[in-house]
Order: C-alpha cells, then structure tokens, then sequence
C-alpha cells in the first residue's frame, strides 16, 4: 500500500562526544523515508535548493524501496541547515544554528501520481500546513502526525483541529505532558484519545515508547544500544520503521501496531550506530528481522 | 527454596500529591518481604524498637509466606524513621527527616533456623555489613545485593569486594553511570558484570529495567501505571518479586531472570496504587498472574 510522507531534507552538520560530521545527509523525512523503504515502497516530498549534493540523491535512492520524483531542486534556493552538538551522554543537545532557507518558502509540489497515496505520515510542521497537506490525499486509510511542543504552545487551537482529522499522532512524553497537562505518561495517553486519534505514540528516547489504542496498551522499551554514534534522527526512523511496518500489513489492529512499533524501534536502533544514514546503508531486511528477533527475546517470559 | 532478606523496617511520614500518610508501616525490608511472599517463603531480619506498633507486625503477619522470627524488638530502642516528599510528576521526591534509631546500632541476631538460608538478598546498606552478612549463610545458592550512591562514592574498595563475592547486583541508573563512569548503562552494566557479578539488573523506575547476564540482555518496561498514589518502596517491592520468583524456580537462567524481573515489576506496579501495603494486601497470587499475562501481551509482536 503507497505510503507517502512530507518533511524537512537537510543538510546537517552534527557534533558529538564520539566524532564530528559536516555536510552530512539529514531532515525529517530523509530518515523516515529510509527506515520505511525496508517494509513497503515510500514517496518522499520535500524541497531541497540548488546547493544540494549530487551524492545525497544518491543516498537517498539508494534505498530501493524510496521513490523521489516528489523530490523538488528548487533553483536559487537554499537547502535546510541544522547545526547541533551533543552532550557527554547523547541523550541531550543543543541547536546550535537553524537555516531554514527553502522550508521558510512555499511547499513543493505534490505529484498528481501520489494523490492515491493510502498511508500518510505528517512529519513535523506548522499544523495549518499538516491540515493543508491532509486533503491533498483524499483516500487516505490511515494519517498519522508528529508534531512539537512549539505548536503545542503556540497553535493550539489549529492543533486541535488537526487531531480531530487524523488517525495517529506520535510525539514525545514532554509534548505529551504538555498538550494534555497530565505528568503520568498513560493519563496523557488517556487524555490524547479524547481529543480524537484512534491511537497515540508516546516516544520516550532511550527509554522506548508507549502505545495507548482503543483495544489497550503497548509498552516496549528501548533497544539496548552499546554502540551509539549519533541520535540524530532516530525518532524518524523509528516513526519511518513504524509506518513502513503498517503500509505493508495494512492492519491498523492493537497486534499490528505493536509489531509496527518494535520494526521503528529496532531500525532506529540501528541508525544511531553512525553518523547519517551510513548505518542503514549497510543493513537490509534480513538484518532487521534477526535483531528483531533478538530483540523480542529480551522481553520473553 | 529458603530466601532471606536483611534491610530497614520504618515508620514512614510520606507527603505526595495524592495525600500524606503518617505513622505508616515501611522500609526496604519490609516491601521486599511482601512482594516475594507471593512467589516463595520469606525470612526476615531487622530490628525496631518499643515503638513499632503492634498493628505493624499483625500487617507483615498478613503476608502469609513471611516468617518473622527475625524481626527483633529492641526494648530501649526507637523503630527507623523515614520522612518523604514526592514532587508533582510522582518521580522525584526529597527526603525531609530521616531519624537511624535502632537501625544505627547492633545488628539483629540471625535465628540459628535461618543460617541454611540458599537465597540472600542483602539490602541497601554499609557493604561492610553486606559482607559480615553474607558469611552467616555458608550454603548460599545465590546472593544478590542492593547499593547506593553513598557507598559507590565513600566506600569503593570494600564495595568492589562485595561485588567479588555476589552472583547479582541491584541498582538504579545513575548508580550504575557513579559506579563504572559509563554514560551508557548497556556499556555500564557490561562493565558491571567485569567486576564480579554474574549478573546485574539496572532498575530506571517509571522506564523499567535492564538485565546484563552472562548469555545475553533482558530489557522490559514499566508497566504503564495510570494510578501512582505512593512510590515509596517500588524499587524494594521489585527486589522482593524478584528474588522470590528466583527462589521458587531454583532457575539463574536468562529466562528464569527476565521471568522474575517481569514478576518484580507486576508486583511494584500493584505497590505504588496506595500507601504502604495497602494493596498488596488486597491481592493475591492470581492477582497478579493475571497482570503478568497482560503485561506480557503489551509487548508482543
């Protein structure tokens, strides 16, 4: 089932306690697109300027299963920059300089070949853009959204409509907590229903995530990574492994869900080995399903 | 199997968002004992002084496993007290008052009876207590103790003797990052297992815990708890699950480990909806089997 999503394509340029990488293939929808590419085929929007590498083209259609003709080259603009630097523990960071250059511009076209698109993921953007971009894709089966704090503050009202419209919503435990002013994660998950998903993602980083579906809970915790390079990013690959997991099934069941969760969880585990997408390039299904399996039997009794 | 455990018996003044209960019965021993009664027969050690309410005693006799002829009454002496204040979010809390009494004298006399004890836990307390501790019960199977900061900091040499001599290792995230300065628990708890232990389990409270074993990783959740009245004694309740779900399988596999730590986690989960041992005496063993059965099904996939 066609699985399309729309996100930032950046140039980052990332400092951490294990190394520092330049110019290097980044945005939202680049990890997404090629966690999701091991499950089902996955059509990428975005735009990126004239600046942008021949050879992260490359990498991105390097992922088979990634279709770019809705990528844009924008002539005279400026691709996305984000500047950012880890802490000692790599579970925190800090911005160090934003470019927002050609996401500050108009969205690039949708192509009329994705309007079919079944499966829709709203990666993280202004919610009047998400609610935009929604009827763009008229036979949708199932949308789901990330969003942030930033619109959680500031766009409430918009924000709020936009999760009456959609199936899923991902986001982190802090913009939970936020949007639902409950600090007990499952009472915010609780109250994220009421304002109409079916189901809600609660990502909580190095500890896992929680799903809260109308049939009951899923927990699972994170996979217990010794090798972590680069965080940047992992929160996409995993909504990217999620997404790419329910296209190809095509059950939005609480068992379906859970499974989608555990494919992010262990495709992002992966990604944070190396710097971009380096890691993932090396892997392939195979891989997956193997730590997968070693992964589930480290929750078994 | 015989299972025994030393630690704190108190009188706890817990002040949380949910309420305040004074004059409430506590300590690390005293939750441990609950919990495992469910799985195996309990021996408990400790002391209090003329001041422990009868009440006290008829609540720890309630737990039918427990076996308190250890439990000492020091005419002349007054029982530990502990005063706590949680914050909001239930997952930070400051201690107000702590008052030793009887806990800094003597220590109790073990019943002649217990010295065939094969399963140890030796609570959070000085490791040099840990290690006279550990030579009254020469026929020992397994030993597994709980530490702290304090001691990880103070007293280290005679700690990473106590860790020579143990088969397992309880503590929390941050104690395990103090004890080996590793950031990363995964690369933490490998280093653990260089010191000695054959296996160490990391508690992260509301995240779960991590299992480093000989043949491999155990990693669970939490279980997602929606009613948090009172989090006093969830890391000892978790031991106590533990240890007595170890004692009654006679099993120190991987899955016999991840086993227990799922009974320690169903068991704390029930401890935290009300004060004290007011739930854990209103189930009983298909109580919590029945959790067990839900909490496995939230993570499989």
């Amino acid at each position: 089932m066609p699985l399309i999503v729309t996100g930032s394509i950046g140039i980052d340029h990332i400092e951490a306690p294990t190394g520092e990488a330049k110019e290097s293939l980044g945005g939202s929808s680049v990890y997404f697109s090629a966690a999701a590419s091991f499950f089902a085929p996955v059509r990428l929007v975005g735009a990126v300027g004239d600046d942008f590498p021949n050879r992260f083209i490359e990498t991105i259609e390097s992922f088979k299963g990634v279709d770019t003709a809705g990528l844009e080259i924008r002539t005279g603009s400026k691709t996305f920059r984000w500047h950012g630097k880890y802490h000692e523990n790599m579970n925190h960071r800090d911005t160090l300089e934003t470019q927002l250059n050609v996401l500050g511009e108009a969205l690039p076209p949708i192509p009329e070949a994705y309007r079919d698109s079944k499966y829709v993921f709203l990666a993280n953007t202004h919610p009047a853009g998400q609610l935009a971009l929604l009827k763009e894709f008229p036979d949708h089966t199932l949308v789901v959204a990330d969003t942030m704090d930033l619109w959680i503050e500031t766009e409430r009202p918009i924000l709020l409509d936009l999760l009456k419209q959609i199936d899923g919503l991902v986001l982190n435990d802090s913009e939970a907590t936020m949007l639902t002013e409950e600090s007990n994660i499952v009472n915010a998950a609780d109250a994220i229903l009421k304002l109409g998903p079916k189901f809600v993602v609660i990502k909580k980083g190095e500890h896992g995530a929680l799903l809260r579906h109308a049939d009951g809970h899923a927990v699972l915790p994170a996979y217990p990574a010794a090798n972590v390079v680069d965080p940047t990013g992992a929160g996409d690959s995993f909504a990217g492994g999620m997404m790419g997991s329910l296209a190809a099934s095509g059950e939005l069941s609480l068992p379906s869900l859970t499974k989608a969760m555990a494919c992010g969880t262990v495709v992002a585990s992966y990604l944070i080995e190396a710097f971009s997408l380096t890691k993932l390039q090396e892997i392939d299904r195979a891989t997956i399903d193997a730590r997968l399996n070693e992964y589930r039997a480290m929750m078994t009794f």
